[in-house]
């Protein structure tokens, strides 16, 4: 794949809107700040949970849910997927029902939410998966990766307040997606993975977002051996990522970094002393007055 | 009430955990990291969600949830709130059965989750608050508050990876509170004055996090007129702010600061020149290594 083959397009007109307020001087200003939308999503007839998103990849946001909360498999066959704009909802069919639309018909009303019928089976999916020994993480392409997505033209250097994240492979990134939400992110490159026939061999995942169970525990599902992250951690976080193999690097910013987990997949190959601090234009956080938390 | 009447407390070892691991040059190191661990809440016999929290406040933490969530009104009497270490699970009970409990079993099993019910209500209770017109906030304020909150310890500083949410009133913080998600801090808030009896009259609310329509909302329903954010905003918060009349300010760091509703409550009478631009070590991002992203 090209380097960012798929990239944020901070130039789409329905993804930001044109607001007018005041500044800390009382003057007019006017500002972006990006959409969010909800977006129902169906699994054959079954209605799953509606989503805040920018709404520009519906599609792979649908399928990447699902995947990802384990409530499609990749052995269940996918027919179409319907996106339909005017009543914001999105449409999975498989060939036969799931495996999960099996379940749900036996629950009872009171156990809640779809959403935990799915749970007990991601986790003890998520024991079963074994991430390839072998990858590698070269301090040189992190530094270069970070770089490159940094300054890469997006919606958070256009309006902030949203989470990033980039497939990449060694020093490219290859799919950068952006969403209100740092799950929403990663499920639409899932989905994008899936609808596409995209591997997982090679490669590397970069977030903006923090470093949560949810973003460990889609990480493994995916089958990508190596996370990072800007952000910090939680300890939940890194628990199932030492359970799992996964590669965790976080705080990384400018030179410094921090891994808490997997760290013998890690060749220091870059010069320290070579690498910039970072540039205050590039940093996400802090002197900028656009945040993403 | 005094200033920090509730603050963070970072030397809580149940909160924060000694991880370790490398460093950017391959050197042995040892962070602390937020601990983030699950609490099922319930209302009275039914089970309504399952949540992860740092988990200093888990009473607060679910009677604000159900308040913000609307499924208890200020009308329910409370006649206990029990907590069980154990299970990690707290229960709301009330004198008589909620509003919500009743609609809950007119529900059928196809649509959906408990959340739905709540959340039309939710709008339409929204659409009819009327925020107190005469509230003011001097920048003087804004400016006292921003640097009296970034300064204070909390487990931001320790660990990072975590949001702080916090009640104040003119120049002063009153309730400062953090969890993994914004959602929680603020819930926590929330559940707070309604179980210590705080009034929201006075009262201007300021959150780490992102200005989104959830965080609007809250505010909204917790009847304070003027929230404030170091964070960016999306459309959709802006948009509903507006419809509100709450005064929404973002961006705020340093000097700098956005208003895009709600302006003329905004008193401009600190000396812009005299605040300092936002010194380094008290950057929540940037140039630290810590991310609550």
């Amino acid at each position: 794949m090209d380097e960012f083959a798929v990239k944020p397009n901070p130039d789409d007109a329905r993804l930001t809107e044109a607001v007018a307020g005041i500044d800390q001087d009382g003057n007019p200003v006017e500002t972006r700040v990006v959409v969010e939308r909800p977006l129902t999503l169906f699994l054959n007839g079954q209605e799953i949970v509606t989503m805040m998103t920018i709404g520009d990849h519906p599609k792979y946001l649908g399928v990447g849910y699902l995947i990802n909360q384990n409530m499609l498999r990749l052995d269940d066959e996918i027919t179409a997927v319907d996106y339909d704009d005017d009543i914001e909802t999105v449409v999975v069919r498989t060939g036969a029902k799931t495996n999960f639309e099996e379940k749900l018909k036996k629950k009872t009303l009171t156990s809640g939410c779809a959403q935990g019928t799915a749970f007990g089976d991601l986790m003890e999916r998520f024991d079963e998966i074994r991430l390839p020994q072998d990858a590698v993480l070269r301090t040189s392409w992190l530094y270069s990766l970070a770089k490159k997505i940094n300054t890469a033209p997006s919606l958070y250097l256009t309006a902030g307040a949203i989470h990033g994240c980039v497939l990449c492979e060694e020093d490219r990134p290859l799919i950068y997606l952006e969403d209100v939400g740092r799950h929403n992110a990663i499920d639409k490159i899932a989905g994008y993975m899936a609808m596409e026939g995209v591997s997982s061999a090679g490669k590397i995942f970069y977030t903006t977002g923090r470093l949560t169970s949810e973003m460990v525990i889609k990480t493994v599902q995916m089958g990508i051996p190596i996370l990072i992250s800007r952000s910090g951690f939680t300890a939940w976080g890194v628990e199932l990522a030492r359970k799992a193999g996964l590669t965790l690097i976080g705080r990384a910013r400018g030179k410094r970094f921090i891994a808490l987990s997997g760290e013998d997949r890690i060749l220091f190959d870059a010069d320290g002393e070579a690498v910039e601090h970072e540039p205050k234009a590039a940093a996400r956080k802090g002197a900028i007055e656009k945040g993403a938390i």
